[in-house]
């Protein structure tokens, strides 16, 4: 058996009696899933997952850098090369090999949301292995092949209340588009995530920025043309469900320059080799005027600092962006994030959602900037931390100081479509274990750890996000 | 009910046993508060504390950040303004307005003082809320006008052995002169803070100065006769009981300049506009003067470093200092203190305590100081981890590496005078719940962790600071 | 009685039970020691450890570390002084002092590996007491001069199948060559730690060049020559067994310089005063050079960064280096060992294991590059954190991202001899602890947590350092 029904629960008996209960009361909850990368060509063409290693081994980087890390070449995954050198194409091949490694999972949380999708979607009630692996691959495929497990079916059966994915300005939304002209009623929206054009590192920064003019049709040889563009796309993107944008930058550096000293940056970054600290005061400069037309068009914020993309330069040459080879970074908020909060810190009508890759921050910063001024709140346990432990440290180091209604319920995060329900179940049940301990060491009781448990997997989500 | 008897013990029954005897132990042993922030004119006029909202609310920043975060006006808190402009004035009101939104307080510490004192204090038995609001701010208000109330009989009843306030050098100790002069028996003593006349960005830093040398009767135009006004302003304050100095600075930063350098130095930041680097400075190498005259006073060092106070301007601006906006950093120990310890690290005479806001100084650097040094200890989980958790993962990180007598017992550092049974209690109750674990998992035997547990609770503190 | 037989299991009943199970399956694996410090003279000569102080407290820097923070003098424990002025040289009258301070050990993992030896090698069931401590030096004096005591005879029955000494490629081995001569079948290898020659603020840097050079019979006039003196080197030790390098160097610094620059730089660090930038970009090229040599000879790279060492000035100046004033500093891994990376770390080959003092960095920074790249692996928890709660701390935060694959079971470390079977004990609990709850909350089912015991303990160990 795959999935145990006590599965996360503390192990005292006492304390696993009440995160029964408290579970009991969530766990059938809607899934909101207000942050995540999904793919919207999924709910918009409706058409099926090809094979089991598309599904889970090709675009899940959790999967393929784990087994890169024991020495298992990418080109033998089938991730596709930059240059379209050939890589492996029978998906049975990569399955195997993906079945022969999965003990390198064992105690990581893919491991769990991997099982979770075998034993829910698909019946299965043995480990994966080497021996197994065909019988399950055919297990797998064959329901692919039913009508019950194309996207929007499998949408449904999530019971998803709302997802948002996340688009570029650029983007012409047509996906999402074509969602609603289908009428179907899934509820599908994106959100605007500006780093090709805010951040002058990014590959094309000045092509995008003068694609992002034509687009917007603005003039945006000016820095207000520029920022008018950001106002236009932002209303296209919010036309399109859009509550919130989001901001990956590798610090969470904000600035706030006079209108002359941000137009002269502009010149420079929109000018020839952009030096390394301009480049980081733009986008320091932009997550402020991020912020200003926040206060104007209701967009909720997210700033999600500190990785350091695409550390492996050899992988970055073959096979491009986001290839399991991020890293986090220490990250400082307290002095970086200043000129933002001196701004609009104290914002009633403004929402900063912040995360980290940091968890040194927790407790030192975090905590006790978004349980000081109104407009912090503070995301969950992202990526690396998206786990058991990762939350279990969360809540520990944040609620002390920022309590429970500084944070904004769980985000999945994920572009794996079927891990969605497993990722969402994790939170719920790591929130209830938690919760039951607060109960059981009597600083809480335990109707009040109800009402919360039921904010955490549902309520703080949609205030929050606004939707 | 409010309190239960094990709370805070650990969920596991055999482990609970264990910590319930330790701490019957050590329930009812007196308090020692080696430092805090209580009003000295509390003990010295014994007024009646004027009604629940300015005994609960209105001087909390604990209480009023949290009430700020999610959205509720200081004014509507009572909180006075610099400038005097009209803040909420009706007690009921603000006491209502904080019922309404308690519980925003779950998970945290606040809530457990505070429901500590309604139910020992007031006899309350049900959760705060904006039902009960009204009945439970008549029940406090009328025992607070009750002579059983009044901080003297509270002190007593609280079971203090003696009490530390904080004061800067500038103050005359009037109310520690009452306190002497009125033959009442509580033992309140005073601590040299010196902050306002060694931080050279302490406003009013030049001022103070000169009124420090007034009241030394010592001529500060020359670094000497600066160090001789500290050295008398010490002596008197010692004569009031002081038994520590306490400094605040933005970091742990020690020098120890040649008496040129000092003088040159000096002159600079008693001149016109001070640089950033040079204010650091003058504070490191005060810390490094105040050691040097504690190995002739007997005074013990208290270093509490990495606030960055202060840090939303538009609430300075408005309500002053100390509202709820200070924020932790991450601090260096091992370059900055190198200095004084190269000077006195090996001193047995002296006393240093050591604080910090950073977490990830406890394993890494200060265990390991304090395990090495003998002039160095441990101060206890501060401000932002005084609480369950925050005392968990401190015993946790620096008991392997330091032993416990490199620790100095707890503080409850508090201007909140009802939270102070509380925060004892907490203290007393975590221990006893780490100690308990090192029995049954056989790190440590009972008889040795009920000895542990009393030197926690009650001995290091006196020792450590002398009492 | 000193040792329970269920100590350090979880206290949860049921959890208990899984580790009893688990850990029954390890317990009496042979001890594989690829890391440590004890002295190869002791294997070769044989010769009877003289007295209890000095077998317990004279050379351990935990012990004595902890008495002097104390403020009981290194003289009156027996450290000799850098100068031969006198100190103690009476064992019983250190072994006295010892046993009065044995309460500070209380909570520390020292006391516990010295109770698991005074218990299993001496069959001593009280705890050490100034009462006792004459009884029980007798008893241990008594027994260590039997032949069951020699060195030997203990490895024996230690049963360690092999165990690694760390020597400078200064040393002539002779030790080496005298156990493998003897026709002693004992296992007993050697590493190869270049910081003397690598290291340009290591004491006497120059004249060890030199004397590298003479030993090798290369020309080290030039970096070339430099280089091949290291390969020989490198030769010799892996002859007489070395399958691996280590290196303590402050940081994690690493640098991939053209051969002109570094050429250059060689002649720099070799010539007059070094400038620090320089002594750090020598040693981080010099990790790169290694790693290039380690493709060549197949040995594994340690890098063991981050330790501040000899902080004490005055301690240095009287005793020496390793006198318990080392102290972890902050330490960064992502972008210091990216040029290392960019060179080398996509190598199967290759096996480069790091360790770490700063804790903060397992989850954000070494997890993540170890779950990623193919070339490294993470050392075990590390000096101060080789404890019950630093290994709990390990597997919690390294886990969930680089899983157990990518760690390489456990080092002792260690130069206390007696001390080894009780830190694998150690180890061996807290690591079934930890599996044991991954199986009683169901992320791991029984039979998989015991093959990552079993890998833990033994395996490992001898596959990552190619044993």
């Amino acid at each position: 058996m795959l999935l145990h029904e006590d599965r996360l629960f503390p192990a005292d008996p006492a304390t696993r009696a009440v995160a029964r209960r408290l579970y009991g009361e969530v766990r059938d909850l809607p899934i909101v899933s207000p942050h995540g990368h999904t793919d919207p060509a999924w709910y918009a063409q409706n058409e099926p997952f090809p094979d089991p290693a598309k599904l889970f081994v090709v675009p899940d980087h959790y999967v393929f850098r784990m087994l890169y890390s024991q020495g298992v070449a990418l080109e033998d995954l089938g991730v596709p090369t930059v240059d379209g050198t050939a890589v492996e194409t029978d998906p049975r091949a990569i399955w195997r090999r993906f079945a022969a490694h999965y003990h390198l999972f064992r105690g990581t949380p893919t491991r769990m949301w991997l099982d979770h999708a075998f034993a829910t979607l698909f019946d299965i009630e043995e480990r994966l292995t080497a021996a197994n692996a065909d019988a399950l691959y055919d297990r797998i495929a064959g329901r692919l092949a039913e009508p019950a497990y194309r996207p929007r079916a499998l949408f449904e059966r999530f019971n998803i209340e709302v997802i948002a994915t996340t688009e570029s300005p650029l983007d012409d939304l047509r996906h999402h588009n074509a969602i609603r002209e289908s009428g179907w009623t899934g509820r599908v929206v994106t959100a605007y995530r500006p780093d090709p054009v805010v951040d002058p590192d990014f590959a094309g920064f000045r092509d995008n920025i003068e694609a992002l003019g034509a687009l917007a049709g603005t003039d945006v040889s000016t820095f207000a043309g520029y920022l008018e563009a950001h106002r236009v796309r932002r209303a296209f993107f919010k036309a399109h469900g859009a509550t919130s944008t989001d901001h990956g930058h590798p610090t969470a550096a904000t600035a706030d320059l006079s209108p002359v000293e941000a137009e002269a940056l502009y010149h420079r970054v929109r000018g020839g080799q952009v030096s390394a600290s301009d480049a980081e005061l733009f986008r320091a400069q932009m997550l402020t005027e991020m912020a200003a037309m926040s206060l104007d068009d209701g967009l909720v914020i997210q700033i999600h600092p500190g990785s350091f993309r695409n550390h492996n330069a050899r992988l970055m040459t073959r096979f491009g962006r986001d290839k399991g080879a991020d890293v986090p970074t220490a990250t400082n908020y307290v002095a970086a994030l200043k000129p933002l909060l001196d701004r609009f810190g104290n914002e009633r009508a403004l929402t900063i959602i912040l995360f980290t890759l940091d968890e040194t921050a927790y407790s030192r910063e975090l905590a006790p900037l978004a349980g000081h001024y109104p407009a912090l709140r503070l995301g969950p346990a992202w990526w690396f931390y998206d786990s058991p432990e990762g939350m279990r440290r969360y809540r520990e180091l944040v609620t002390e100081t920022a309590g429970f209604y500084n944070t904004v319920g769980f985000n999945d995060d994920t572009r794996a479509f079927p891990s969605i329900p497993a990722r969402h179940d994790v939170a719920r049940r790591v929130d209830c274990g938690y919760l039951a301990e607060l109960v059981v060491t009597h600083r809480l009781d335990e109707d009040e750890a109800a009402e919360v448990a039921h904010d955490l997997a549902y309520r703080l989500a949609k205030e929050a996000y606004r939707l």
